[in-house]
């Protein structure tokens, strides 16, 4: 594959995402390949927030609830997600962290397999997805049994309620076969709990298709809606009637304002809400899902491969054994990330940040670089591999100041 | 009491919190009397989210975890809230909405009395409260037993592991006895969880000479933390060894970035963590709380007492028996607001919303006025009773339009 810079700069040229990146607040001399961590400020928020809180909070007061739409601001988020992850408009729900959604989607999947006792987790998921899934086996009494993550499959019986999977690992960016473990859980009478925290908005994801059974993911990585931004939640319609998620708030009841002192589940995905929605954060979203508007998921997804697979080739051609590649090469195993393992990749990290790149650290020796298609260039990759060449040439990872470790997803 | 307009001038000239309501940015012509459902907007705020968004967000990127506190922002705005309850700095954790806080809390003090069987509710309390214990009680194979409002302690026996109730009810602003309850509950071996949404900010709240066992409150009623910010939960020290909430999110473990496989939970208050914490959210809760710097919770409660006595003696002068007076006048028993009953409640509240008077309704019957002491003055009292004197006078409550209900708390 071509691999000079002049060939990186007519890539991008010929990308079908060409232009988005101006959608982009993105600091001058910044590389940012860390936006599946913390996706970029998309230049439409700013403004949306500060409407949100001098004219809708400031001027509108309570009545905004109605006059500005907050009561179902986040239905309609929602809606503008259920495209990018195969769901049908009116089945997405937003609104808790992506932790307090896991659990509520992970007990209620529980739930609806009252006589199984083994709830299955993958032991290298992202830690609080299989923290929460601890939490719910203690609080049901079930079995936490851990399964391969080479071949999750495997440990699937009859005993089996849940599986609950993240479809691109965070750390190593391999990417699970979402419709063929779906089946294979089916196949036992088990049901699937997908966690799409580093799949959405950047890897084509089907739920609908897949015939998958509950997912959650997360906003503020590839959707860029801001910091500890709210996450969503889909579970399939033929579960919707049954579904009994635990934590049984206002917003969740069929007819919220007429202040019942009995619970009436709302009908269909609502009855994930719980209390009032987070209006700021939901705005913000709001406005970010519009760098989305009028691109389809086979572009994201072959910009997303064109820019891993360059960043790749450079890997080889400038570092060779000088790292070890952790990410599937094979497209329909990876995800939109590359993983290097370094042992001093902390520091390799931190050098590169020094210099303008930023990808981040997993412990304990992963130097990770997400490829988030709307705003990363081939420009970008390839200037960040010669970064990384000439940090690796040189001795700057080695810094006594990167002995001390600091790290957020 | 002197209630003419010339005495509410000279009342809020003389009172403690004079030029507060200048760090309000209020609309022109509103008596906003709803600060106890949507508390306005501080003059801070503005500027801080926009900073937030467009520097630590836009500009400083992943980074900002660090660099811009955002990692532990949710416990030093937990420490600013904790002298308004009467918390040590350390015992405040804030994050989610009140429902999942609520759920949590709920769980975790159950938990603590794993012999006894029965969840002890109030049944007047704001609906998510008992929406929220019936979902805990089924979901611990508790039963949920009913209180008499008008005296909670007498369903009170050695069965009841937990009682939950609201300080100050949302709809008629009654107020119980804090430290009294706890002591009856304590005296049958039951613990107290306290829901403070309507207390925090305006009502003298001591948990700690309470010897209280936990509490949860809203942060965008007398707080003023914009729409849907984040709640709040307090635990007495003396439970946070054993205390075992049951959403465990990475933000709760001990060492969250060593991404252990096993959940460790961490010390403290910190426990109650789950999620990612929503930045944006908890930005605009800390700048909104600059607003109480240098104000004792006994100049609020002087202000608050003074605008509510204020109102009850205007609405005995002016209206007479044309509504009802539903707040108990007793000082000890009153809350920040005042709540009328009157048939066609919900077209008053309308009419006076149209006159730029805002306060709300509350399903069957109910108008009701809060006083929020850091910007409501005597003459917004004053007039808001001329406006509901022209209102009952005439016939403008009584518009069709006003058949339709909308309301949010």
């Amino acid at each position: 594959m071509p691999t000079s810079r002049a060939d990186a700069v007519t890539a991008d040229e010929r990308s079908p995402l060409r232009g988005r990146r101006d959608l982009f607040d993105l600091p001058d001399g910044v590389v940012y390949l860390d936006g599946n961590s913390l996706g970029a400020l998309p230049r439409s928020v700013p403004d949306r927030v500060r409407r949100v809180v001098a004219q809708e909070w400031g001027v509108g007061l309570i009545s905004s609830w109605n006059s500005a739409g907050w009561v179902d601001l986040a239905r309609r988020v929602g809606d503008r997600i259920a495209p990018l992850v195969g769901a049908a408009p009116g089945d997405v729900h937003v609104g808790d962290s992506t932790s307090v959604t896991l659990f509520k989607t992970l007990v209620a999947a529980c739930r609806l397999r009252p006589d199984r006792r083994v709830l299955v987790v993958e032991p290298t998921t992202f830690p609080t997805d299989a923290y929460v899934a601890s939490g719910v086996a203690r609080l049901l009494g079930l079995e936490l049994r851990w399964c391969d993550p080479a071949d999750p499959a495997a440990v699937l019986d009859e005993d089996v309620a849940v599986l609950s999977l993240t479809h691109v690992d965070f750390r190593t960016g391999a990417m699970y076969d979402l419709a063929g473990l779906t089946a294979a859980a089916h196949g036992v009478g088990a049901l699937v709990q997908w966690d799409l925290c580093h799949s959405t908005g950047a890897v084509p994801v089907d739920l609908t298709a897949a015939d998958a059974d509950a997912a959650v993911g997360c906003t503020y990585k590839y959707l860029n809606g801001g910091p500890g931004s709210p996450a969503f939640a889909w579970v399939h319609p033929r579960h919707h009637g049954a579904w009994d998620q635990p934590v049984t708030g206002w917003f969740g009841h069929a007819h919220p304002f007429e202040m019942d002192r009995e619970f009436t589940p709302a009908d269909g995905i609502t009855r994930m809400a719980s209390g009032t929605p987070p209006v700021l954060a939901l705005s913000a979203l709001d406005s970010a899902l519009d760098a989305f508007d009028g691109v389809g998921m086979p572009a994201l997804r072959e910009a997303s491969l064109s820019l891993s697979d360059l960043f790749l080739a450079l890997v080889d051609e400038r570092l060779g054994s000088a790292v070890e590649v952790v990410t599937p090469r094979e497209h329909a195993r990876r995800g939109s990330q590359v993983s290097l393992r370094h042992p001093d990749a902390y520091g390799v990290v931190q050098a590169l940040v020094a210099r303008g790149v930023v990808g981040d650290f997993r412990t304990p020796d992963v130097a990770r670089f997400g490829f988030a298609p709307l705003y990363v260039t081939h420009t970008d990759v390839h200037d960040a591999v010669d970064h990384l060449a000439a940090v690796l040439g040189g001795e700057e990872h080695r810094r006594p100041e990167y002995a001390v470790r600091n790290a957020v997803t």
